[in-house]
């Protein structure tokens, strides 16, 4: 058993390479611009010299598997499909098998809402845990489920996104063209909406400039030094994240429910209703089993130790 | 490879014990009352002694499984818990463990709505299928998820409870103490209560009496007849419905929902208006690549068919 793999996070501006150890802790990190290249083969050879960079730097010869997390990835076939709009190489990417060839080991690539999900699973609060969901709360809002110890990708591959289940019917428009997403209430932008209301509701509303201006990461730190209006808006969003995660439940009844993302460092101004409005809203069968809880994994790693414990699914 | 499998349904008044061949065709049914019986012992015996009677009689000396539908029951003990409500054995039936000593075949028990999911797969419209979501609507609207060709009995082994999905926050009263669940649109009753909705909407009210006498039975057959407020009540389901089964298929994005159970009986009434809101309500992800279709089990034999298909799942 060979004890350290490789975990790979590309974003549209960084692809970020770690190197991780058995015990889940990332002991080096490389990264490369994505921008700077235009057609797989340089960005594919890049990626393959960081990680030989890794290897000879920690004296490691050999390494267990390689998971990747990008966006627009296939699962099934391994690849990025072609036309991918956050990144500068249009055509398909099919990283599995080329890395396959470089390195001899198992390739995995997902996106990263499902690298997140068996992350904590492999490494975080989900150890040991066969059934679980993890919501990524951000831009969007970003889902994976894991059913027997399994992903779920569906017929489709590509399965949970549990940001779009309707909460609303003719509620908030979603970016997705419909109406009424979970997504419209608990996104940053979401729960920026959800501050303005909440400060309608106090008959303090903001003015055009200050709602602008206004950011999640600005609400987030006001709910945790307790501001009345912020911590408002926190409560708005647990109600009707409640409701969707409370929906998720009757679905794969999972052990625990992990949040994590930028708009989760509100902390219990924002766990301490969701928990709440969670059981209110769970049916009785579940009430009391399923704990909602805060990713336990470090928020720097996360994306890397996610895409590492990819993986480590044999296909 | 044996070809025969039996398969019991559990219902509160009768017990419906199937012989069923390899094609999935029920060639013999014994019936014993289950009202009869007030221990277990006594009652595991007529069931052995009904499948005994079977095989005799269709001179077959072995059977390859016994699979059982059953109400309350806990699929990973292989048994009815105590004090089912509606069974006169009050204490703990070990049904897994009584019968596999008599005829030392695989026994499994589960509950009627993951019997009709997993009949769907092996012997109905889901054949070759690793994906599919089926919807029972009855008293109660029930549900059972495949995910990857398992059904998805979640952490607390009670997964798939997708009636009590909340389609409405602060919606119609459940039985389940909450509201706005889908059960309360989608039910018989709730396909009686858009009935009465429709007739309002149409000017056309129900009377007191006309509202206490009426059953979602009536409201099928109009339905189907082309009664305009009849087929408006079914639209008015088919609303309510289409959101939770585009809400589901972010879950897990199954190839086919299988509806069932006797408010279907309404057919394209109920069909076509439902598959229209369904695409509507659908993320685009998904779009054109989910069917929404009945159940391809004939409705005599459904119950027996999926309890004898849960025999085929090996633990």
């Amino acid at each position: 058993m060979n004890n350290f793999s490789i975990g790979i996070d590309i974003g549209g501006t960084n692809t970020d390479i770690g190197l991780v150890d058995i015990n889940g802790r990332v002991i080096g990190r490389h990264r490369i611009s994505t921008q700077t290249f235009t057609n797989k083969e340089s960005y594919v050879a890049a990626m393959c010299e960081g990680i030989r960079t890794l290897m000879q730097a920690h004296e490691i010869s050999h390494i267990a598997s390689i998971g990747i997390g990008a966006p627009n990835s296939n699962f099934f076939e391994g690849c990025i499909e072609a036309g991918t709009t956050n990144l500068p190489i249009k055509e398909r990417i099919p990283l599995k098998e080329m890395m396959e060839k470089v390195f001899n080991v198992n390739v995995v690539v997902d996106n990263d809402a499902n690298a997140a999900a068996y992350g904590e699973m492999i490494y975080g609060g989900g150890r040991g845990m066969r059934h679980l969901i993890t919501i990524t709360l951000g831009t969007g809002v970003g889902s994976g489920i894991i059913v027997d110890g399994r992903l779920v990708h569906g017929h489709t591959g590509t399965a949970g996104e549990l940001g779009h289940c309707i909460v609303m019917p003719h509620g908030r428009p979603c970016g997705c063209g419909r109406r009424g997403c979970i997504e419209t209430y608990a996104s940053a932008q979401g729960i920026c909406q959800n501050h303005i209301e909440a400060a309608e509701e106090a008959r303090r509303p903001l003015s055009v400039a200050e709602r602008e201006a206004l950011t999640c990461q600005q609400v987030g730190e006001a709910a945790r030094h307790g501001d009345p209006i912020a911590c408002r808006a926190y409560e708005i969003t647990a109600q009707w994240l409640g409701i969707a995660l409370a929906n998720a439940a009757n679905f794969s009844a999972p052990e625990a429910i992990f949040l994590m993302g930028g708009p989760t460092r509100a902390g219990e101004a924002l766990m301490t209703p969701l928990r709440k409005t969670f059981e209110e809203n769970l049916l009785f069968l579940y009430q009391n089993k399923i704990s909602v809880r805060l990713s336990e994994l470090n928020g720097n790693d996360a994306a890397i130790l996610g895409a590492a414990a990819l993986g480590h699914i044999s296909l």
